[in-house]
């Protein structure tokens, strides 16, 4: 059950914060649309990055921007074991020990794998009720779904899209999604993925080599230079008219 | 000396076709303004793909779109050895043997690096020329100058771009431009680098490795799915609009 918590408006664009109930726990998330919406739109996902939640600098940005240019509506949910959502102590142990190797310069893949295998057997479940939640209501409807993802958003996003057929679009990079290889190749859709050429975090290979895995006939990597936070502005443009090309 | 040719007007695009004297010989090109165009404007040169010519369909579309759409200025000049210019003994030897291996599978990179060397020396001060002239015309004067060019536009363009610094910014791509390296180098202006993920003719490591090393602080790879000629539709859009955001 979706319960509202608050609701402000900046700028043409509505934020509404609510919890929903699920079989798992309470989940908070937050809902952006045009001020004044009625009817149906599509409707963005956005996963955010490790140790990030629901209104991150970088996901409240983007949200701002896919509505108030796009006229899209975004939904974001703190991930689980994120935000101020409770963790396990599997999640508490693989999270120290990712840290500890990351801290040491140690192979962080398997860990990390381990992990956001952990976190997506929860979280796709939880994004997939959120949609049936959102798009139940009437200024968004069941118009098409996208999704948008790096790093995290990327391990979480690929078993996702791979998961649900509301989603005809998807941007995600960041990332090797070990944990998800074969659902890579289960999805079709079109999609934008972003390496970052200096990442510090996620080897250049295995980037390109979940790249090459998609089984989307319509698939661009942009590749920029820099480090994993780096990701340069205009990308955002460009996700942008991506979302305005196929869910338009 | 530039000689107009001729000059004809189609959906608010004018196309000059023209003849430069150069100390090498005459350069066919062609000049694509907006119609009834005064003053400065930014200038684009196309640099065309092997065996192409000055208005090739896929240089013509680009040209056209890029005056409609963005206001833009277009030259492109047939290079060396290609359209209707003359071939040196030098020039058809180097070609029969890269047909050669390219029909055999043989390595023809080291063939296509003396040749595009070979057709290089020759269309840099050529291409250096033709913007000395048209920048001296009424209709486009010395705004800023964008360079596209991919496969033989890129092997040509990388030196072109490198020695020439009214070039700011420049889309490249399906090309390892071997003959090029060093040049590479030196380009420090934007840059957006096209790979085809399946070129059956540029090695997927050779575009990658050419990426790596362009010295430019923006420089975007887009990668997409299929062969060499497959580049998708939409790249064209991305072109514009990255030309609009560095010559505007």
């Amino acid at each position: 059950m979706l319960r509202f918590i608050s609701q402000s408006s900046s700028e043409g664009v509505t934020e509404q914060s609510f919890t929903l109930s699920s079989s798992f726990d309470d989940i908070p998330g937050v809902l952006w649309s045009p001020d004044a919406a009625t009817g149906t739109r599509p409707l963005i996902v956005i996963g955010h990055g490790g140790g990030q939640h629901k209104k991150a600098p970088g996901v409240e940005a983007r949200a701002r921007r896919f509505v108030a240019e796009g006229g899209f509506a975004v939904v974001a949910v703190d991930s689980p074991a994120h935000g101020g959502r409770p963790q396990s102590e599997e999640h508490s142990r693989l999270i120290a020990e990712m840290r500890a190797r990351f801290q040491t310069g140690g192979d962080a893949t398997p860990v990390l794998a381990e992990l956001h295998t952990l976190i997506a057997g929860q979280s796709v479940p939880e994004w997939r009720a959120v949609l049936d939640a959102v798009q139940e209501l009437d200024h968004i409807g069941t118009g098409p779904v996208g999704y948008w993802g790096v790093s995290l958003g990327c391990a979480l996003g690929v078993p996702f899209v791979a998961a649900e057929p509301r989603v005809r679009a998807a941007v995600l990079g960041l990332s090797g999604a070990e944990n998800a290889a074969e659902a890579a190749e289960q999805i079709t859709v079109p999609l934008e993925f972003l390496v970052q050429w200096d990442d510090e975090m996620v080897p250049r290979a295995a980037g390109l080599a979940l790249f090459d895995r998609f089984g989307s006939a319509e698939k661009t990597l942009h590749a920029n230079p820099g480090r994993h936070h780096e990701v340069p502005l205009f990308e955002m443009d460009s996700s942008l008219r991506f979302f305005a090309r196929h869910l338009n």
